[in-house]
């Protein structure tokens, strides 16, 4: 996987477009703290080049005419591809299957959160699983024991979920023991619980620092590294917010964390506590596995991979002029980034203008240009 | 059923002795609430002659010596028949099984409670379930979404459980849909969850309605009684405090319920809410088979059906000198309770003196008398 195709003599790394599953865009409702232009821009940046939205936004992504609303907002402003969930409330169950194949899949917020779309009851939840198409994902936003809540109706329905964030010892755990028995569930951990525990919580600013999952114990991280084949993806949850945001009283939880994912990631295979195949089964192979995306064709980032840096106080793309990880060592420098043929991203500048970015699942169901499409 | 077998022309109806398998008899630790004896007089006056005893007392039950030293106290002041639990905490999950046979279940509190047995984490679950021997039952205090969270290690460790004081919609849904996957779970609902809802708490008073699971809506209520063939027992959950401990500033959760929950189900067998064999499967047939109880001898009790009686503001054998179902209407005098061919209650009087009752874990480990036990 490591070629030397550069002129300077260093080691250079080639690796497929990477996916995020879990990005919030702020877009539309909140473009003071993001939007589809910058988000998308960060995830370039960062060497993704495909992310999938979640649907918290305002209004958020619950039926049909907020989905078409989101989704024209993505085609004007989105730099890479892209592709939109759509949100479980009280209410939606029985019209969101209309959405259907154009949706990534459906997401359930079980846990407290700032949103319309917290489903309190168990009731309501199996509504979803039971309206929801099966071939067709459902991600999870469960907590703790909600994690076990939320696999026995995959048990119960016979149908894959996929948890999001997992940050605790019990969640790790408990999707282990379900994966030992055959059941088809997937799950997904954020840089910041890989890299992150509550003893980081002061250095950040006990503000900033708040974040849903919250920052756990060291226990509760060293589990996620014990249980490394566990887990099938890395996603960034990117959650920007202003910095004055999160310095106020009852301040948002979230990080952003687009920029800064590769290189910490980098810097533990460096560490030797990961290999660049793990990364790439996480943030490559699994992602479009578990969420049935197209191949991005010609698509593929490059990075020096030698060089060691410091993250800095902010990261040049986001609006979120902040980011938790500063002073963190990180290492492999994203040099270019070609998206379908074309160089998305070099050396620090995004080329790929507004409007480039596809929808991968409309992309998905379109025939190939040149083809007939027959049935 | 209904025999005529009384002097008097009434209605005369004879049922087995029935089986609360969830009784908080307050000894060892707070006697000033209930003890053995008083707890075992408010039985038999309810027409019950067999308790399970719950193990959240102080000391907890939670290993051999706690065990053995409370059931020295049942022993020596039991008027009824009865068996214990142990209770699951953080730390005695490989110590319990050596316990086993001479409990009656391991009791796993998932929720708030006040004890020390309080389990947070689902690992700490995962570890009962592996160490508790599967050919015993385990009870949860499990609600909400902590009941589809416990039944997924049912699922995964594939073995029965017991949920306890089921109360609402969400948590009978999600124990159905078990069921009709073939899942070995089983249920209690207590009389203050079928007869009382959160509308009755102003009656009662909003201090002494605190009970935990809290009394819920008329729709949570409602799906208890749609899924009727889905409830396996009634259990009072039994709780007294004194009247002065409810009254004050953050009293604690809990109702007596063993002189009236006979009284209350007749009721509504009147009102053709329900038949007496429901009653007699879901307080003596389940819960001998689901605890794996042996049979009492010559044991039966006999009421006068017809009766009408209002509930008055206390009931007499229980310490705790109120009732929150004071005022509603009942069905049935009982007359007459024979244990193992004694008559312990009569009309009023409870005749079965201290000392009496057996424990039935013990009494099913030992040889019939008269007979050689081979094995
Ligand atoms: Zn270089
Ligand atoms: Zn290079
Ligand atoms: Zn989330
Ligand atoms: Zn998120
Ligand atoms: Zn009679
Ligand atoms: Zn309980
Ligand atoms: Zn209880
Ligand atoms: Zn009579």
């Amino acid at each position: 996987k490591t070629n030397i195709d550069c002129i300077t003599s260093h080691r250079c790394l080639r690796l497929p477009g990477l996916i995020d599953v879990h990005v919030h865009v702020r877009e539309p409702g909140a473009t003071h703290k993001e939007d589809f232009k910058t988000a998308t821009a960060a995830a370039l940046a960062g060497g993704i080049t495909a992310i999938c939205a979640m649907p918290n936004t305002n209004p958020p992504v619950i039926d049909i005419d907020s989905f078409e609303y989101t989704k024209k907002l993505a085609q004007q402003s989105a730099r890479c591809d892209y592709a939109l969930y759509v949100g479980g409330s009280t209410t939606n169950a029985e019209i969101l299957p209309e959405v259907g194949d154009a949706a990534v899949g459906l997401k359930m917020y079980l846990n407290d959160t700032y949103t319309s779309l917290r489903l309190d009851s168990v009731a309501d939840w199996m509504k979803h699983f039971e309206n929801w198409p099966t071939h067709l994902p459902i991600v999870a936003h469960a907590e703790a024991r909600t994690t076990a809540a939320v696999l026995l109706l995959a048990q119960i329905y016979n149908r894959p979920v996929h948890i999001a964030h997992v940050a605790r010892k019990e969640e790790i755990l408990v999707i282990k023991a379900c994966k030992e028995r055959g059941m088809n569930v997937t799950c997904e951990v954020a840089p910041h619980h890989l890299f992150l525990t509550e003893d980081d919580a002061e250095r950040i600013g006990l503000k900033r620092s708040k974040v849903k999952p919250q920052l756990c114990s060291k226990d509760d991280q060293q589990a996620l590294w014990d249980n490394f084949d566990i887990i099938d993806c890395f996603a960034t949850d990117h959650a920007p917010h202003t910095i004055e945001e999160k310095d106020s009283e009852n301040g948002p939880p979230g990080f952003p964390g687009l920029e800064t994912m590769l290189p910490l990631l980098l810097n533990a295979v460096h560490q030797g506590r990961l290999t660049v195949e793990d990364i790439v089964e996480r943030l490559y192979t699994n992602p479009m596995k578990i969420f049935n995306l197209p191949e991005q064709k010609d698509t593929y980032i490059e990075i020096d991979i030698d060089e060691s840096w410091t993250i800095p106080q902010l990261m040049p793309q986001t609006k979120s002029k902040w980011t938790p990880f500063a002073g963190m060592q990180a290492k492999g420098v994203i040099r270019r980034v070609v998206l379908r043929g074309e160089v998305a991203y070099i050396d620090g500048k995004v080329l790929a203008a507004p409007g480039y970015g596809k929808d991968l699942k409309e992309a998905q169901r379109q025939p190939t240009p040149g083809f007939q499409h027959r049935d």
